[in-house]
């Protein structure tokens, strides 16, 4: 839905399933995609695709299978020639992160990141008005994650199922699903690099491999400190991210579940609530915005946004990638292994270089 | 952006100007539709579809114009066969209305009305608890619908224009444009019926033709009573569609603000909040919710549903019509003439049969 | 708590029953009041104190009494030499409140009605931005107070008892006993005179006398129109009373489970939050908030507000009324008169000389 | 005005200034205290308030001195026989602390600590909740106590001079003035004891010899993990007190800047928020509670329910201390010392014993 919302892309192939008859029912009945174009692999999808007229074969791929896949895949896409829409985080770990970073580099290809949350508009503004200089020197962030669908253990849940599974999410369980969502806000919207960070992770849910919860302490260059709450067994909360920072001159606040407002305090002026699409915000907002202000737009939109842009970019509509693309996603493997790292270590200090 | 959202259909054709040169740029600029399917007049374009091949050709038209097109149009389309679903309010007034539901009997064509709000989860739950009877009798209903940017006089916008010129809009302004709506979400969520209604309107921009602003007494069948709350002039609303049932076992409250959320009261009991997705919810908003809890859903999602249920009952996927039809459009312009009838007279009450 | 709470005033002497002993018990038990200054009946009271040096007597009365005690205690209160704090509404009906009126203004003794409302920082600064221009010209007023607790009958409960009484309470229900305060919080607000009126009442609870819900629609003089919504049977809801004023230039929202913060929203700029002891607030919402900002104040404070200025007044550490006198009270009066005659002819208008 | 709420106690004297002229001012003009009990050292008025006849003396002191001061002064009022209420933290450090445990407990007198934010109904809901089981075994707790106030230098503010000056404060700054209420409401809420902490403190306005802002990793008795955000640099923040406890059965929230209600959330069902005053409440936040439901309670209510509970044990009208007292203080000053000990070590973990 958000691939196809602002009418740049439309879904024409895929390998829904590893069983060539299920992915063939899958494209038919939910995709409504022709048989032939319903692959049971990707290395056949991206082989028959590639001899396909350039009109008619995709344009780039989407890669949204679990963690362990997203290098091997992307790397063969780049290598057939297709540009790459990959899930976060971007590989099972570094290594890999930092190999298919140097693949980006030489092939010439585009590779968008899907951290879907930088393309709230509110998330835009909060990004300019700190790229303006309106918050000041910033002193604090505070960001919480927190989720709670896996509080109790979950049976019979895929999602749930290889998310918690070391062999296919990787090193880091809420840490690698979520927390590298929050990583890559706060770095989206302050600009500012954490250089070191102490992580205290806890597995709740008897029987599970990874970590289910964690609070981060963390140290940004330029002397920032910033706290980060990241869970999944938070009972009750659905989808909470929330991002507090504070600036020597003005502060900012926003949560996703009232996603369209921006609150700005200053301190010797009544607060300011932001809103998408009302008079006071930026261009660089405004131009994530869809519809008239008070018509709430929602995460659909903001995930279109990273779709859009890059869409754009392929396009040649604009000349710069304005997504999160491979960089970020090397930057967010390393956060992911550092927490694990230091919680390894029973919370102990890590510096990232 | 709402109607395709589904994956359910797609803009095939369009009569995007009356003007045929601008109706092919904007049908390939905007909308990615070959030149030949871009029709400079709507009769011009049910003809040429009409020759197309069944499985070629469009299979609903949606009107998306000015008031005063909406009936000649829907009874062009559905004079060729094709299938409608029209902007709201249906018609010009409730003689058109009448006749358009009457053709639409007759004709044994499928019509919808955009009455997007109805498609917001939290307004199906409400309606869901209301026909269970957690509600009990009903006694007060509250609602306000208040938007701003009308506050001045709008010079050079197109859409301000044709809204407030009464040979455009019809006999109403605010009352045709939102009113309309605020009138569809009461009943679609009490199922009461209006039975009389006093109205004090204002034009409180000078120069403009027709109310900006007013609030109407209502008389449901039954005994209960409503206040509503209609404005474009309320400065700094955007879109503040807000809801308010109150029965004699329990009451709720919706925003579209916060769209995703019910609030549910009951007199011995902690005040309770229904989530989209969350537990508690029935099936019937289930059905109308796309994303798992927490991500939040807003405005095209809602309008999509209409879309969604109109097309799956197109395709034979569902029985009924779960979306507002000709019976709604005609109630609708009875409710819009009472408002402008009561108003003329100076406020007094005018009985709806 | 209110009275006391500024340290100007002590509760000193009252008559707390009609009878001699349950009174003195209260006194003592309750208020710590010693048997000798605790009296059977007011005029005892009145006579007593009177008799007493002038540094021992108390200084003003407090009645709390059911309305349509309000006149005689009051004017017997007056003609012992004592001044008056009077409950609202001020009297039984317009004639004892004209009565009152000129009583007061012979006698030259002070007189206040505890229309608390009006003592919140937040209202105070709404007032203050209206008076200074900040909205323009009023167009629009939306009112609402709704409350629960009546929602069913109540037996045995003693304030629902007199209230619902109209041999206690007057010819209005909850118009007198919550409406009055909308009345008198709107018009502290706005400045605005209500020219005319036509309001639909209901009893919704069988076998009671007096209505309990009601609508009404509101016209000011220069123009500006407004709705007004008052509910005891609105199941659910606890004190709701919520006032939003829309000007040609900017408009006010204020609700009293949020009563330290003002929406404030202008057509060009973000919206504003103005908060209680914050940057941005004026004198004369200042001089109300006695806690630094983010140490909520309440119901009590903004009480206590009314007794401060009275008791500043009394002293004569301040030369003018900033409280609501007995003008108000009249106004008040005439309020709930008219909205009984406009329900009484069902709901036709009703003009306010 | 707090401990005066609910007429147990009233001020009869004070020494308000070490200057003996001032101290007398004071007490008349602000306090109405006669000149005669107006002390110029709390020395001297231990000294004359023992002289007096039993029933004219003071019954207990009121410590709201700055902290260093604290120590000295209980132990003079323990010694002179008088009971005490003091402000936190309890001392200037552990060892203080201590010895005052001991003297307390030798003595027989009673003494009390005002960490007010208990006495809010809603906190105390939240207590009845959790030591009923209603929320399972508590797995994370998050609490953030945010202000701004000091963001910038602070000159000539005689609160913040003391407040940041380590001979009057003690070693720490915002943990002392604001970490200690949190450190305590956790406790409160909770019952769970803090084992371990890692606090990364910072001083982030120049010159100032206190740290001004912190974050604390909390382990907790029994395996719960923590996080505490504590900053007085915290631009445009108030006063913002928050607290979430998650458990495995349900999870609850609470913040300050809505005092009167408590969200609780559950796995299978919709959220519930509880109401001050408001059906579904217990009777240990019942007995908090002073107002209906819907008539806002504040900071000054919460403040009273210290004293008020203090003065019904002095008055033998309760059997037990539900009040903090001298043991709360030990824990927070230790507390105190281990954040400050953890952040000298470059925030490493420290145990507490």
């Amino acid at each position: 839905m958000a691939a196809e919302m602002d009418g740049l892309a439309t879904l024409v192939c895929g390998a829904f399933s590893s069983n060539a008859q299920r992915s063939k029912e899958s494209g038919e009945t939910i995709y409504r995609i022709p048989a032939s174009r319903s692959y049971e692999s990707y290395g056949q999808m991206f082989l028959a695709e590639q001899q396909l007229p350039q009109n008619q074969r995709m344009d780039f791929v989407v890669i949204a299978t679990p963690n362990y896949l997203h290098y091997p895949v992307a790397i063969a896409a780049l290598d057939a020639g297709f540009h790459v829409v990959c899930d976060k985080p971007v590989a099972f770990n570094v290594e890999e992160a930092s190999a298919l970073q140097s693949k980006v580099g030489e092939c010439g290809l585009k590779f968008a990141l899907t951290h879907n949350y930088t393309g709230y508009p509110m998330i835009r503004e909060a990004r300019a008005l700190i790229q303006e200089g309106k918050l000041g020197t910033i002193r604090r962030v505070n960001c919480e994650y927190l989720q709670g669908w896996l509080a109790q253990p979950m049976q019979d849940n895929k999602q749930a199922e290889w998310r918690t599974d070391p062999e296919r999410a990787g090193a880091a369980g809420c840490f690698g699903d979520i927390g590298s969502h929050a990583e890559n806000l706060m770095s989206y919207v302050t600009g500012l690099k954490i250089e070191a960070l102490c992580a205290d992770t806890t597995t709740f849910v008897h029987g599970r491999k990874l970590e289910d919860d964690g609070n981060v302490l963390l140290r940004f260059a330029g002397g920032a400190k910033g706290m980060l709450s990241v869970s999944q067994i938070a009972l009750g909360k659905e989808n909470d991210l929330k991002l507090q920072v504070f600036g020597h001159r003005a502060s900012i606040e926003w949560c996703q579940d009232d996603a369209n407002s921006l609150i700005v305090r200053h301190a010797g002026a009544p607060m300011q609530v932001f809103r998408s699409g009302w008079a006071g915000t930026g261009a660089y907002s405004s131009a994530a915005t869809r519809l008239p202000p008070g018509h709430p737009e929602g995460y659909l939109e903001a995930f279109a946004e990273v779709y859009k842009n890059f869409c754009n970019h392929l396009l040649g509509v604009v000349d710069s990638a304005d997504y999160p693309s491979i960089a970020e996603g090397v930057r967010g493997m390393r956060f992911i292994e550092s927490v694990v790292a230091s919680a390894e270590k029973g919370a102990q200090w890590i510096t990232l270089d």
